[in-house]
């Protein structure tokens, strides 16, 4: 199971990823080596699939890879790749790789087109079940989704007769989603009745992370392998698997059925496997979150050429947990800190942000806004709100500026409690590349620091983030005495509030069904619905919820509904 | 024809309007009245499809508002509404509504899930064809993409013997569309051998403008009347249609026919209508998107309940085209011009925004950007690009600032050829709530530039556009002497490039044969991808072109693919 990370619309660099696998594979004695979905193409490529240069490109790569892995001598290695086909309409398409040519295809035969997936606007679904015998073992072919709906090729794989599903996958984390796939996959399994191998992509695209977590059941359910979540690898195991019964059925259920013969026998067994798969234990909630967070920052920032990133450090939780997220994701010297005080900001709020640095070994700078913010107050006249955003704004024209100088990608500290009720300043502190923790609910964010101090402190190192920063309440710090809560409900309140309105799409009736008084339902969901224009020039960020703010939840701006009673 | 305005989420608002025009539609005579698609709701709506607090508004708005037409008289009028249903899941429908009740419902059956659309996200498709007898008339109802799309419907209507078909819509405006409408729905005609009477929404909602263009066609594709754009309105004509034939087919082709009988017959004619709808005329390309601008700005401001705008007066050509837009759609005191000089601005600049100003009849503030700008160059050590663009924010935070303190909409400026490759000041010139010429390329700008101030000199009034800001080379003004022509190619050779990478997915090679050189196709396609995290954050704007930036072009940011030989 080659559990790889791919870079979207990178053909040659997808390409020479999956000959080194599978070399790598080759010499460790597998006979057999499985990659992602859409493995040559990277996932989701979105509207590249539209572009007809880029549809002939991944079919040019795919034959391409063919040759060389025989060239290579890797010839007799089995291989199933991803790629996006052009037979009768772009496909999102499995090949089956041996003896230097394609020799069997499988198209997606169910296509997602909820939540972020938009495939039924740009796959055409397969409609038919592919079997290819590879010594004598009957393998079935289906990519991602098919394991998540009824009907269709694991259906059809009983029928058939199959001794083995393949199934891979561009399957995007998010909480607690690793229990309900082993479920799942146990289930497909059974009523297949064939052993499945699920592979799945490692790392992070725009706003999605791959966690990996590939895993393989037995015919009955029973879990053999599971990879580690977060941990690019080649994943080896050995399966005993149920020689072909013959059945020569030529539709199964609504499919049919087509039949390949692998050209050559799988390998000679090189022995048993040095490091054979086990099973990956269990990531404690917070340490799946902190990683899908870390491989989302890294990949963003390396993916789009950035070796460091620049951030404001003002002391407070959030910029915080996001400098301690940067600097496990490329290192603290790399984390560049910008400590921006005003005539506003605590005295302890500077010493926490010189605290952070130190912790994280990040050089900070400290850039007073008072000169930048008088020029704009006297010039413009502004008060209230309007001289509050200045400062924000100031900060954020500070940290563009440089990244400007200095080629740093800049992040944006904002969590999902605030992004949800508007509760930040566009062009202020909204700015940046890159959003760690939008998706992150206030009270989450604290627990995550919690969690990753006493990580540290397990590992005997020093804990990043300032007790300080988690302890103290939270503030813009935009006027004198400035607290949080003078305009937002207590976080705990307002992040279960949050979780149920925009994570489920529940309804005023519900939101009072589930506890929560009329008044705040009524504040809460009209602060948020009249924040989504904010909201659709934030920065992206990982996704780690049911849902989160991005591709995920499209709402329009110019929208007079409201929940009411 | 109810040639209406909607507001998406908005139930309450577009059932009154609904009342209101039944009402004004029976006192001039009208029979049968047909309003667009989702009426109700507004369209798209959208996200809000996904909760089921809002589909049981829609469903409970759509029963009562029978109940209120009868009650106030007109339950003798048949009333053609669109409305989100929910009946086996959500389904985009349209209901026939006469005598205080739903008389028959359709579904639409062809689902659009590209371009601007997500229908296969949100709606289960219908699998009938709706055929209502009115007074001995057939009529069968539809729903936009169905007219679009061979079979469905519009095939079984011929075998199902009807003699109206009933098309609503919500059909975005884009260049163009208008002719290719026309010819269709001349087609369809003839296929289902039925007149159509084709009505189209018109206003604006977020990044889409619906223009309307509602039409009338014979059975023989003879076009009987056609509404003007952008204009809403009542329209009325009288039909002599068919009796109906008899026809009981149960099935037309693939579809069910299900047939339904009005309660009441129609109401008598009033006599000869006071002003039938005639043949609007066809719009001169230029007024056609001078139009979709103004409406799509002024509805965006309105609905989201802004009176006024506010925009930088740079003195050149996109500033004035864009304040003359807003003058358009809300009138030029409402607009507020801000100019803001820079040690590096022309002479010329401020005296051609004056003249700008003084034209619009728009008040004008002058605030020179110079002491802010040297507190960051000061703070921060900037120089070259990294102090160029302290410039743009300075402005853009100004712009906001002015914003909070007066509650004007931020109108950005930038157009489709800088946002193409990226020649704009993310957090700078590019901050804004709506961004009226986000999707016009240069050489568009200042053809619509000259052809308003032509239409000003032909109704006798002062051209708004200073002929100094069309006539003088374009420049960001950010260091001494700077041009755009500096950094980019000829906007004549840039826009017809652009036209084709962007609106038509043309790859390296199409391009060359296109005639283009080399060296100049990679960089614009490189500085076009490389800008995508841009695009990203920059403020909606209206859609006017093949394929807009936003929900019609969904590009990864991270993203290896390059085109090239």
């Amino acid at each position: 199971m080659a559990q790889v990370d791919l870079v979207v619309g990178d053909l040659d660099g997808n390409r020479a990823m999956v000959r080194d696998r599978v070399r790598r594979a080759a010499e460790a004695g597998a006979q057999l080596v499985v990659f992602p979905e859409m493995t040559l193409t990277g996932y989701p490529p979105e509207d590249l699939v539209l572009r007809e240069s880029f549809r002939q490109a991944s079919c040019a790569a795919l034959t391409g890879l063919a040759t060389e892995l025989a060239a290579a001598g890797h010839g007799d290695v089995a291989v199933v790749v991803g790629y996006l086909d052009a037979d009768g309409g772009p496909r999102n398409a499995a090949a089956f790789v041996q003896d230097g040519r394609v020799v069997a295809r499988y198209f997606k035969h169910h296509l997602p087109n909820y939540g972020v997936f938009d495939e039924g606007r740009y796959f055409k679904a397969g409609r038919e079940l592919s079997v290819v015998n590879l010594g004598g073992v009957d393998i079935g072919l289906t990519i991602c989704e098919d394991v998540w709906q009824d009907g269709g090729p694991f259906a059809a794989a009983a029928v058939a007769e199959v001794g083995l599903l393949v199934n891979i996958n561009g399957s995007p984390y998010e909480r607690n989603k690793d229990d309900v796939r082993l479920e799942l996959l146990g289930r497909r399994a059974r009523e297949a009745r064939s052993a499945v191998v699920y592979v799945n992509q490692c790392g992070g695209q725009d706003e999605l992370v791959f966690d990996g977590d590939s895993l393989v059941v037995a015919a009955d359910g029973t879990l053999l392998a599971r990879a580690p979540q977060f941990v690019e690898g080649l994943y080896l195991l050995e399966l005993d698997l149920p020689a072909s019964t013959g059945c020569t059925a030529e539709r199964a259920g609504e499919l049919p059925v087509r039949r390949y013969q692998a050209p050559l026998p799988p390998r000679a067994p090189a022995g048993p496997l040095a490091e054979p798969l086990g099973i990956a234990e269990r990531l404690p909630d917070e340490a799946e979150v902190w990683g899908a967070l870390v491989t989302g920052t890294r990949d963003y920032a390396v993916k789009n050429g950035f070796a460091s990133v620049v951030l404001g450090m003002s002391g407070g939780i959030d910029s915080a947990v996001v400098a301690a997220i940067a600097a496990d994701a490329i290192g603290g010297a790399n984390v560049y800190g910008v400590a921006l005080p005003s005539d506003y900001s605590s005295e302890h709020s500077l010493a926490d942000a010189v605290q952070l640095a130190a912790n994280l070994g990040a050089p900070l700078q400290t850039v007073p806004i008072a000169p930048m913010v008088s020029a704009f107050v006297e010039s413009l006249k502004l008060t209230g709100l309007a001289e509050e955003n200045v400062q924000a704004r100031v900060r954020g024209t500070t940290l563009m500026g440089l990244s400007n100088q200095h080629g740093h990608l800049v992040l944006a500290t904002g969590n999902k409690s605030e992004l949800s009720v508007g509760y930040s300043t566009i062009y202020g502190d909204a700015v940046g590349g890159f959003a760690p923790i939008k998706d992150v609910g206030k009270t989450l964010v604290w627990q995550l620091a919690r969690w990753r101090n006493a990580e540290a402190a397990r590992r005997g190192e020093v804990p990043p983030i300032p007790e300080n920063s988690i302890s103290k309440p939270p503030s813009a710090e935009l006027r004198p005495g400035q607290l949080d809560s003078d305009s937002l409900p207590d976080y705990e309140v307002l992040d279960k509030l949050l979780a149920l309105y925009i994570d489920t799409d529940a309804g005023f009736d519900d939101l009072l069904a589930a506890g929560f008084d009329e008044a705040l339902v009524t504040r809460v969901s009209r602060m948020t619905d009249a924040a989504e224009w904010k909201r659709r020039q934030y920065p992206p960020g990982p996704k780690i919820s049911l849902k989160a703010f991005g591709r995920d939840r499209r709402l329009p701006i110019t929208n007079r509904w409201r929940e009411h009673g």
